[in-house]
């Protein structure tokens, strides 16, 4: 079993330092922190919980609100969370437990947040309206909150997200580069920043491929469920030329597509390409696998974690932190793509 | 919107009667509090909840329990949950937050549980060790708690479960009437109960339709994991003659071997028919789709909440809730079946 000395040993410090850093108070900089931090990360280091809360001031709890949970995007998500605030200690709580999500649920659900003495809380605003966000907004003048995904411009709120433009120009490009000229885009929650972002992508693509943009070509889902890509497929089919390729938005509703393009015996690829974006472990699950673009959950969740137990309230003004994402081709797009799979 | 008046008047009760249904106090007979509980769900009344919390003795907070989030049975677990609190006003607390959980672990978390006065706790036990449990049954005598699928004998712990000697008996059979003699079956975790009841259950069709059991057909599988039944599937591919058809003790175990088949080139079902157990929202989306046993989580779940709700503290003894398990055919076992998808 991994003990307290072995951390300071490793990490080259004091015994007192590496407790200053579990118990997150202050006399530490930054960059020992940091290097403590990895040091238990490394060996796996479990700081005794229950003798440890009597000590230290801070709950050592995070709240984690997500509008729904029954989301593929979910498991990736809150799992990344996990993984980094077990390494430091810390408990999770979750917030949600409603499968349709209301306005006023929410609220509510805000309302009891605070008073869980909560360090602080990592939320997914999806399909949130401005009040919703103007409550959260104010809270985070009181505690450390970061955004998943969406970032708000002059708030209080930090967040981590991707370049959605960079990613889905690139996602793009690999089906332009292997040959396709039609390509059809399922667009998820157009109203959506994230969403403008990709499709944003999408179009950059083909004009700097010498492609000329169809608007038949692009399909508005409402959301980005797996049944939407079902359910909506048959109009990226009702143009001509038929799309050789379509691209889902996100990994959902190209699962969705490729559900709907089985149904109707079309081959993938042969006949039609199917791309995703957004990678979900459900994309490697498909036959064929689907080919996608993968977001560094691990790196952008720890952040979060790291960005609330490492702030100091009222300090660094928030901030969004973009983060790269990375071409997967598997057989949905390739058909000489090698089948590997690895499931969490 | 609902009022707690339009709950009253539908269930032919006074305001009053609702109100302590609501919050849980006594005077109230078992059947009336069930015939309103049935129709504050079938309303939909969500009771204002903050005004409520301020009055309530109960912390209307029911904590749930899992080792690993990130297992595909988790989320048809938790929504199941979620769905049934909701419409009673309660919040759902998770625990677990941990990707590899050892003893000393849960340990710690069953400590925590203790201290935030839950009115009672859903657990799955999956790969607890007896001290553990012997902790868990020691809480149980201060709150009610549910075990999910595993039942313990002279304990207080209730638990809701299905019959899985007889629904891997009617899976197993399934295969047997349409023509299977050659029969494999990935037998998940082979220590745990529900595992021998299921493979007790696929012996005992074998024996009733006259085929004898051939001790290679029966792959034991360290747990129920997806990669599980994709790393151990060739071993039931190592028996002349080839098995026709191949169960998973889970869909997860049967959705890794589709995966490992698949890479083989073999064809589902017309090479090897791939049957699953325990169904996932997830089995619907491989190709082809997966044949399995539905099991009614929604009902289980309902109970399991309902069990925690309606207890009174050192009441009725603790007893075993079985539930029958129903048969799903779908391509993978029968290539005329028609393609529905109907995901959450």
């Amino acid at each position: 079993m991994v003990r307290i000395k072995d951390v300071a040993e490793r990490a080259g410090v004091s015994v007192g330092t590496v407790s200053k850093v579990i118990n997150n108070t202050e006399g530490v900089s930054r960059k020992t922190k940091a290097a403590v931090l990895k040091v238990i990360a490394e060996l796996n280091y479990h700081p005794n919980l229950y003798a440890r809360n009597m000590r230290a001031k801070s709950s050592r709890t995070i709240g984690i609100f997500v509008p729904l949970i029954n989301e593929p995007y979910f498991l990736p998500f809150y799992d990344g969370i996990n993984k980094r605030l077990e390494q430091i200690g810390y408990t999770p709580i979750l917030f949600s437990g409603i499968t349709q999500q209301s306005s006023e649920g929410t609220l509510d659900l805000l309302s009891q947040m605070m008073h869980r003495n909560l360090d602080g809380l990592i939320v997914s605003t999806y399909g949130w309206d401005d009040a919703t966000i103007a409550k959260l907004a104010r809270m985070a003048e009181e505690i450390p909150i970061v955004s998943y995904k969406r970032k708000f411009e002059d708030s209080p709120i930090h967040s981590v997200g991707v370049d959605d433009f960079e990613g889905m120009y690139r996602a793009a490009s690999h089906l332009l580069q292997i040959g396709h000229r039609h390509i059809a885009y399922m667009n998820p929650a157009p109203e959506l920043e994230t969403s403008r972002q990709r499709l944003g992508g999408y179009r950059q693509a083909l004009a700097d491929h010498g492609v000329e943009e169809r608007s038949e070509y692009i399909v508005d889902c409402p959301s980005y469920r797996i049944m939407d890509g079902y359910h909506y497929a048959h109009r990226a089919l009702q143009t001509r030329p038929l799309p050789t390729a379509i691209i889902g938005g996100n990994d959902t509703l190209a699962i969705g597509v490729m559900k709907y393009l089985q149904e109707l015996q079309m081959r993938i690829p042969h006949d039609i390409a199917v791309m995703g974006y957004d990678e979900l472990p459900l994309a490697q699950l498909m036959s064929p696998q689907l080919s996608t673009m993968s977001l560094p959950t691990e790196a952008m969740t720890a952040l979060a974690v790291d960005l609330i137990v490492g702030s100091e309230r009222g300090g660094e003004p928030a901030r969004h932190h973009a983060f790269d994402t990375k071409l997967i081709v598997r057989s949905s797009t390739d058909m000489t793509a090698k089948v590997h799979l690895d499931y969490p």
